[in-house]
């Protein structure tokens, strides 16, 4: 008889842990509770499917149920809710179907994900506002598309989800206003690239309010008005997109370390405070590969690589999960924005470095083969050691350079050593030097 | 009064090392000699200009010779050519307008570049027979397209100027059949590359002969056929692209020293075996850095890099010249092809290392995210110390990536740590796992 694995949460943390424990060891029993019915999808193309390119919802998962249980072998159980950690007797409770009945393991993995954080607005409950954390919310959002007219939206919120749905609502002719509470919108991504995607996204015809607090919405059943700064604005649709909250409280309960980031804490194996008690994916913490420091970082890869991390270790063939970046990348209409590391300055002093910056224009091609267009490149470094300490970019095409930039972090490499590494040049594919070397020999020249 | 640099040859090395060497010290005195007419163009954007997609040679010219002589205060003098160096009086000879003078040095720099290799061919000298290294052989082709009635071609050799040619020559309606001696075209990019850039191109129409050696062309005054393996065919047009040899007479005339690979030895700085000469581009060599050991790779960056460090050095500033890994990346039609590193596995065992490699088809979005396509990753690694020696791509979109395994390169990587790279992931840009990270996962399940 093999161990018993349990793994709280049906996404890609937990399927990918599921999946690799039994790859990696076909003795242990995994079982895999998810509280809905969605398993292993992706989240990140809900956006594509909002906006009409993806058919249908069930496209965006990645492995069926069906798979799951009949070739990986995992008891996979949808419609069941952990409700409780017993760390004293290493069992959970789970409701299921009205009744509930507990359940032992020998590894516990927690993958509860994130919720879509709820700001105290008015009208939330109206017909018509909506968030976007799950496919239960993708589904309603679409049928509420199909079966009203919408002709004006408000998007609160200029993170990837309010840049990713003014694109998708744009698509349904949909005049959209960006609500933004800080300076600019994308904030992650810092000062250029907010100023520029919001340039653009403007141009697309949506109308940005930046620095505007939204009060809450107006209506009857449905939402008919978005309150901002005092002001009503007439709406159909609103979608609330002011970012994510790791599930915690499962774990808090059970008296597992929540760290300062508000996600659980956990060691370079994936491990909790408690021995036999792992947490990957969007509720856990994971080191920052440039101040070591623990951060929160709700992003799909992370997830998918802390998750296979555990279930490789949980199989007895121990596997760090691996330090992150913070790197990330997303479209708004015609632009593509990156960024990597740490790019805010005050952020870089708390982490005890002494930050120096610099921003380029170069061009994703040779200026002379037709086709290329601007790319915006930021890099930041630290004058003392002359460590790079993050980067962004944005243009229409070219900001996946932004994985370089991410390669460096990991090999802690100073900006010298970015500005020497040996990129790819041809004419239809970028100048001769890269728009990440130019970045570099520019910032070293600062340094 | 400033030190005097001489520098030999007025194209990227040249260029570069002239305008930093002035920039850091205006105090110098910098002469470049070029013998043609032409400085600092884009050699690689020929076959663009010949495809027809860029109006006039002059827009492959980066910096006019008249922003050199006024903006940068440099001595460019072109139709001038150096004809010995003396290194014992430290001064060059140079031949102009039939007559030659004496020129004295501080500090020279040779950047002679390469020249076509010349095949022993039968009718080298017909018209219509071209090889495609200098900006007057670009000019040439041109007006021999626009002033005959071209209908086919051959082309002699699969490397770069052989599948960009192929694109060229394509789009104006030309039946292209492509020679080459090796089993596969594009053989620095290793044979999964070579194979699928080869059924590429045939599918866009051009026919490729593989292991098929030329034997020359056949013909009045203009050339009318090619000879291969002893057959016929009737062709109106020849380009012969079999590689370069670097252009070393000058400097082996003033005994310093030729490495092994043909090309000017030089150090970390870009010195030669005498203290006040240096070697840079495609006349010198480079150190690898994934052997250590001296390598020929004439490519743009290389020079462009080398000369630029060697001017600040010049101007007492030291600065090496950086390692080069040998990264290239080519367009074929509707391919990109990328390498970078040690593919070949008898070169990998030369050197020393144990490579164990892996071939991955993934994509180059989220498999549910329109426009994206097939994505054929190859990683190299030592199966001693695990470190990741090279790696190549082929597909429609996304080959620039070769740029993270360049960068894993320069940082040592083993194939683990690149794994472990945090890259950018969102449906338009790339699947969760980027196909980089799959293609690491599965060699380091393999290694």
């Amino acid at each position: 008889m093999g161990d018993t694995v349990v793994i709280i949460g049906g996404d890609a943390a937990g399927m990918s842990a599921a999946s690799k424990a039994k790859r990696e060891n076909e003795a242990l029993d995994v079982i895999v509770f998810e509280k809905g019915e969605w398993v292993s999808y992706a989240a990140c193309g809900m956006p594509y499917f909002l906006k009409g390119e993806i058919d249908e919802l069930e496209d965006l998962v990645q492995v069926t149920p069906e798979m799951f249980r009949e070739k990986r072998d995992i008891d996979l159980r949808t419609g069941h809710e952990v409700t409780e950690i017993h760390p004293e007797r290493d069992t959970v409770t789970v409701e299921h179907d009205g009744g509930t009945f507990e359940q032992s393991y020998d590894h516990l993995l927690i993958g509860t994900g994130a919720s879509a954080v709820i700001p105290p607005f008015d009208g939330l409950d109206l017909d018509g506002v909506f968030t976007l954390q799950s496919m239960d919310n993708a589904g309603e959002i679409n049928e509420y598309l199909d079966s009203t007219s919408v002709e004006s939206a408000a998007i609160i919120g200029g993170g990837y989800i309010g840049v990713e749905m003014a694109e998708a609502l744009a698509a349904h002719d949909i005049d959209i206003t960006l609500f933004e509470m800080l300076p600019h919108i994308l904030s992650p991504f810092g000062e250029t690239v907010g100023k520029v995607v919001a340039e653009h996204i403007q141009e697309q015809g949506v109308t940005v309010h930046l620095e505007t607090a939204v009060d809450g919405f107006r209506g009857d059943d449905s939402v008919e008005a978005v309150v901002a700064d005092g002001t009503e604005q007439a709406i159909d649709l609103a979608i609330v997109g002011v970012g994510v909250s790791p599930n915690v409280g499962l774990a808090r309960d059970a008296r597992i370390t929540v760290g300062e980031t508000g996600a659980i804490s956990t060691d370079e194996y994936g491990r909790t405070n408690i021995e036999n008690i792992y947490a990957a994916g969007d509720c856990a913490e994971a080191t920052h590969v440039v101040t070591g420091e623990p951060a929160h970082v709700p992003l799909a890869l992370t997830a998918n690589r802390a998750g296979r991390a555990i279930g490789q270790t949980i199989a007895g063939n121990p596997q760090r999960v691996g330090t992150i970046a913070g790197t990330a990348i997303v479209k708004a209409f015609d632009y593509g924005a990156a960024r990597t590391g740490i790019l805010d300055e005050e952020r870089a002093r708390t982490a005890g470095f002494d930050p120096v910056s610099v921003t380029i224009d170069s061009h994703s091609r040779a200026h002379y083969y037709p086709g290329g267009d601007e790319l915006t490149v930021t890099l930041v470094a630290d004058s003392n050691s002359q460590r790079v300490l993050g980067g962004s970019l944005v243009g229409t095409e070219g900001v996946k350079r932004i994985d370089t930039v991410a390669t460096a972090l990991g090999a802690e490499m100073t900006v010298a050593e970015l500005m020497e590494q040996d990129l790819a040049y041809a004419p239809p594919f970028s100048p001769v030097w890269d728009p990440i070397l130019t970045a570099a020999k520019v910032l070293n020249g600062k340094i």
